[in-house]
């Protein structure tokens, strides 16, 4: 069970028993090395320094970005995938320190730092950050991530750095001017705030799956790119709301959007987001079949991949102390919590037609002709 | 000669005759279509009202987008060609539009409608974008030019478009701190929020270019596109200067970068921004013969096409009212004022070695070996 009620804090909204997850792949992958990335890991961020204190220390294990790799990609490369991991752990890293800065130039420090880092892997040895233990760390993944992939591999992961960027860059305006987002203008940056095109190129750099530009950009692909991504960017809503509830004003997430933009209670707005979000699974199922129809041997692999990655990513954050002993609940990451979530068969909402939101409407016109 | 001296305003700072331009490409090239190129652009601008008065429109027109085009793309085709002229006219209203924002929410304002704008293309009948003639024209391009590029092609265009917003965010930055860019920070944002990408998306489509994505991203193609993009962006701050000397505080243009780096008068500083400049055509020359020893007649195409763009850009800026009758000095834009450059057959600055600017570092490695 979630370690909750630990501390006295205040009640979760959503309650604790999150509704079943509908979720029509392969489930309960995970990597035989996953013990393995990560010991590496761990014994990297310590070799840098990335943590001021014991405490910290463990809220950086807590989000188990090992455990993450090694659900998503079952059957991937091990040094890649462990380079990967160690990216995740810095990640998480720089994003809980970003939290801090001041609301009222959020969106210039984002873009700011996301710049540095961006040409920090584009420019090697560009020197736009500042000296110390993340930097140091930083150039060290630079220089074997450089190594390691191909130049189309680097280009795509590079293209992701800067999809999260644009993303995370998008959100802050909104955090800057205490507003949540519309429904509209939520789907339209959650897949890049989510970091979708980061993590894929990673998953396509260890499963070995280097599809052509003219496959992995043409529309139908792209919306099943961009559909995986938009469902997880769902679920990780769900499973973060009880970690970021405290936050003033409320965090962009699905479920205050659909408050907000519906006029719900917290607990009607996470069925509706369950909806929304069961309609994209179906959406993704029958795109894929269609898109399978036609597809050779690497843009099935790729299919695939998407599905590990959402199926993957369910039971990472069913364990992951991040999200189930959350930090604004408790004082140290509780080992073994988990959310115990249950599944579901069948989609909550059985409609299969467009979901009324414009930004998604192309999606849906592409299971037509 | 400009028209400098028409109103009676300040003085230049660096004065109205440029120093000779270091250009070892062939120039004078335009397209045979010029005039019909600008005839059927400015019938759109006008189909779609995107001026309120005769004033603005005249300043539009300034912009002479369409000489731009003809001049870069001496034999494209002709309706790629009057697309991408109009993105450009386009764009030079919306970048006007957006200079009169408030300083302190800069970065956010960039951010917002730069994201809106992406997705506007990528994700067609978004409505993310207000209602109005902007709004429109906007979504007669996005429908011609999913029409006309391919998937493939449609992709780099909206990384051309995504690198520009990150470029101009990262600007905006600067803009919003009050705050000049060092050396390093300015060659690093200078490629994108130029727009470097977006406008070799189009020039590659009208030529009928289309480099596979190893090609175009292996490291030495990747600094030819970078260092041809920062050659522009020097070139264009060389005459943009007297167009934005009214700005406080100063505009992020490299004159103003090495005046305060160096602490020098601002005519020292453009002699330096030359030499600066004419030692980065030297890297691009060396560079370019370098990678043309092994190149395929696609790639020779696309090297051949990045001095089309650094050579008609010099030509177009040397006679573009909107640099050359600047509107801080002008009431309106006035026709055949010219700056009257001249070339040298020399650098101004001899020197091969590397720039001692860490971001562009790794430009010079790609000659070794």
């Amino acid at each position: 069970m979630p370690a909750s009620y630990a501390t006295g804090a205040a009640p979760s909204r959503i309650g604790w028993q999150l509704p079943p997850f509908y979720c029509p792949f392969e489930r309960d992958l995970i990597h035989p090395k996953a013990a393995e990335l990560e010991e590496r890991a761990v014994a990297w961020i310590d070799g840098y320094g990335l943590y001021p204190d014991a405490t910290e220390r463990a809220w950086c294990l807590a989000t188990r970005s090992a455990d993450f790799t090694a659900r998503i990609i079952p059957y991937g490369d091990v040094e890649t995938m462990l380079l990967f991991t160690q990216w995740n752990y810095w990640a998480f890293a720089m994003d809980d320190r970003q939290d801090s800065g001041a609301a009222s130039s959020r969106t210039a420090t984002v873009a700011d730092q996301g710049a540095r880092l961006v040409r920090a892997v584009e420019a090697p040895g560009s020197g736009l950050l500042p000296p110390g233990p993340f930097t140091a760390a930083l150039e060290d993944l630079v220089v074997r991530t450089r190594e390691i992939l191909t130049p189309v591999q680097l280009h795509r992961f590079t293209e992701g750095i800067r999809d999260w960027v644009f993303g995370s860059a998008w959100q802050a305006v909104y955090a800057q001017r205490g507003a949540m987002p519309s429904l509209n203008e939520y789907v339209a940056m959650r897949t890049s705030d989510n970091g979708t095109r980061f993590t894929l190129a990673w998953c396509n750099a260890a499963n070995g799956i280097e599809l052509p530009s003219r496959t992995l950009y043409s529309a139908p692909v792209q919306v099943l790119t961009e559909a995986a991504g938009l469902i997880v960017g769902c679920d990780n809503d769900v499973f973060s709301y009880n970690k970021d509830d405290h936050q003033e004003p409320l965090e962009e997430n699905l479920i205050n959007v659909l408050a907000q933009e519906r006029g719900l209670g917290t607990s009607r707005a996470l069925e509706e987001a369950v909806a929304f979000r069961d309609r994209l699974v179906g959406l993704f199922v029958a795109l894929r079949d269609r898109v399978a129809r036609d597809a050779g041997e690497e843009l099935l692999r790729y299919l695939r991949s998407l599905e590990h990655w959402i199926a993957g990513d369910i039971e990472y954050h069913n364990r992951a102390p991040r999200y189930t002993s959350p930090r604004n609940r408790n004082a140290l990451p509780v080992e073994g919590a988990s959310y115990d979530i249950t599944y579901r068969a069948t989609p909550s909402d059985p409609r299969t037609g467009p979901l009324p939101v414009p930004a998604l409407a192309w999606w849906w016109r592409q299971l037509e002709g």
